[in-house]
């Protein structure tokens, strides 16, 4: 007789995007004249720039002709792509990343949802709070975190490391050491960054304790100031303790396109010399089948010179929305973070409110749909994220209905 | 301290194909002056057709405009491509599969190697032997299958099915009672393919055992013959056990294009009611954020009617090949099964020689590249398996080659 993944049963009520899908869905349903902004989940909505739509017609006519048509793409990804992305994301950086170390795939989510299996189940996951909920639920998935309880929106065998206003949004060490260590900087959701210095005591933390840091630099084209690193191997050792996870859907729009890629340096080993780097590539090859050729084209094209010329302008359009959203809620008299090195602000909610509270206000008064900081974890009660990824006009128009309530 | 998952330590050497490939590699560099013909990997050889062409182009099209923009895809794919599939695929065959019982997915390896996953970690399964490698390695990764006898190459927890010449490559039903089978058909390696009679005593077998049949008809486009089914639900009583994989790789030449799906009909519950759907939903949810926009737009021009007349011509060139070799081969003295419903020629290796030595001897006689046999399991010692998915001059010519040594 056939049993479930006892498991996937402990995971409490359902993934924090659809429930808001959902009550959007809802809302629009019971009031069909209104009209909805969305700086909810952080979806763009910028076209794909020219350079990549050339590219993706040029490899669309590639696989129209038998000569030249593309089948199975090789396990990690194609040459022409990995090497693209050491040369022109690591290189720069004078981060020493080779390109078999680079593995391409569908995208940041899934790897970053997938890298925990090839940890051992009883593996001590630390994360921060709050959290991009994938981490912590793939952790679930996987029977590492114990037992949830609904009171404290706790998992019993979880290390939360607490990002609020009083620590600026950076974690810090925590007193139980962990295996694995998940740090987003640029931060989703708090939107705030870290320093080099700051990352650098968390390499060597990990160093010191021979745990793995899985950094996801998902916004880091959204850094804007300096001293803030784009990749965590601008610090010094962490190619033997860092998993650095990247993506195209938040630096070229390829959310509904669908690339991302994982580093995993050969440096990280176990005592007796099996390397992460081996296991990630054996799940690559099993379970996995590559992404799409005309995919990997498209992402090669974000790095021409018209790629990162457009993919910037982008980026400068989604930042002066940042700002826009930023200013404005402060005028309004609201707590304000985030904004400056990621596309996403983070509020303090008004009045005491709970983050659903105020996001079921927010839709009704403003029209505006945002997402619950304790949707993200119990140290995200309070707070409220907004994307700037919306239209300028829209964001122009969500402020405007906010101030106004 | 990290550790990592002792369940990827069991997997002995690497996958099938990465080793073909490596030791393809190496016979090249040491002789790049010959000609190497692969019918080894299922690897599709035909441009994609000009239906799929003009979708890619006009779906990428609408990339380019923010007006016609794509974001993240809705969690089970696009609702155009889920009723086209339930429409085109299932409604001509009296099956009954809803909308929402279908979730598209990056191919059916992924989905084959991440089924395993929503199921308990002490599930018994069976698989076929020989069988495609996917099943057995994630359900090693996952911890299911015991200890690896090198000597016999199996595994101390898992039921082996017996395919071989004996029972025409359709295993019996097992005496020890699984909790999950895995079943393909028309059948990846032999070829083989089963009747309708057949399939419904296992349909029987696993509702009366409360077991679920993952059922994997990649290869249904190649049925040429009537009384094989085309789907399982085409059986009565297969939506409350049976799960249904399928592949756009195959019919539709999407190998490199990277487009599958996967029917969890809502009709298998536990005692307790908990359905598979569900933590399927919650999977793709979760660990996964849908196949790329311009790529389920693909897949719905392979439904139109031009689609259907372009595909039908590829399938109709592979099967083509596939009787060539056959032909060619039984008149060579070969023993051949395969061929008729399924793109796959199995043979019988002459004088005693093991997969992998007529593997060695077929690349260097004939430098035609094949997959041995005992990579599929250990039933599949002393068997072969040569694809039709090459070109047809390449056919020709791999046929002249090893009638000639």
């Amino acid at each position: 007789m056939f049993k479930v993944n006892e498991d996937y049963m402990k995971l409490p009520g359902s993934y924090l995007f659809s429930t808001i899908a959902k009550k959007v869905s809802a809302f629009t349903e019971a009031n069909p004249d209104k009209k909805i902004i969305r700086l909810g989940i952080g979806d763009v909505t910028q076209p794909l720039c020219p350079a990549v739509i050339k590219a993706l017609h040029s490899a669309v006519d590639e696989m129209a002709s038998a000569e030249t048509f593309k089948g199975y793409a090789p396990d990690l990804g194609y040459a022409f792509l990995r090497e693209t992305i050491r040369d022109k994301v690591f290189k720069p950086l004078g981060a020493e990343v080779s390109a078999d170390e680079i593995f391409i795939s569908d995208g940041a989510k899934s790897d970053s949802g997938n890298i925990q299996e090839i940890f051992s189940r009883d593996t001590k996951v630390a994360v921060c709070d709050p959290v991009y909920p994938v981490y912590v639920d793939t952790n679930v998935m996987g029977g590492r975190t114990g037992t949830y309880d609904a009171a404290t929106g706790l998992w019993s065998n979880v290390i939360y490391m607490p990002c609020t206003a009083e620590n600026d949004f950076v974690a810090s060490l925590p007193k139980e050491v962990p295996d694995l260590i998940y740090l987003c900087f640029p931060n989703n959701p708090t939107g705030a960054s870290i320093t080099k210095a700051r990352l650098q005591e968390w390499v060597d933390y990990a160093n010191e304790n021979k745990a793995v840091i899985v950094y996801d630099a998902a916004y880091e084209a959204y850094i804007s100031e300096e001293g803030v690193p784009h990749s965590i191997y601008e610090c010094e050792g962490a190619r033997s303790c860092a998993i650095e996870i990247r993506s195209f859907s938040k630096n070229a729009g390829f959310t509904g396109t669908r690339l991302g890629y994982t580093v995993v340096p050969k440096d990280i080993k176990t005592d007796d010399g099996v390397m992460l780097r081996d296991l990630w590539a054996r799940r690559h090859g099993t379970k996995f089948n590559g992404a799409p050729y005309i995919i990997q084209k498209a992402g090669e094209a974000v790095f021409s010179e018209e790629g990162q010329k457009e993919t910037g302008e982008q980026i400068a359009y989604y930042m002066n929305n940042a700002a826009y959203i930023k200013n404005g809620l402060a005028e309004a008299g609201y707590s304000v973070y985030g904004g400056v090195n990621a596309p996403y602000i983070w509020l303090k909610t008004p009045d005491n409110m709970t983050s659903w509270e105020f996001f079921d206000h927010l839709l009704a008064s403003a029209n505006v749909v945002g997402t619950p900081g304790s949707g993200f974890g119990p140290s995200g009660e309070g707070y409220f994220r907004l994307t700037a990824f919306g239209s300028y006009e829209n964001t122009v128009e969500a402020i405007k209905r906010i101030k106004s309530i």
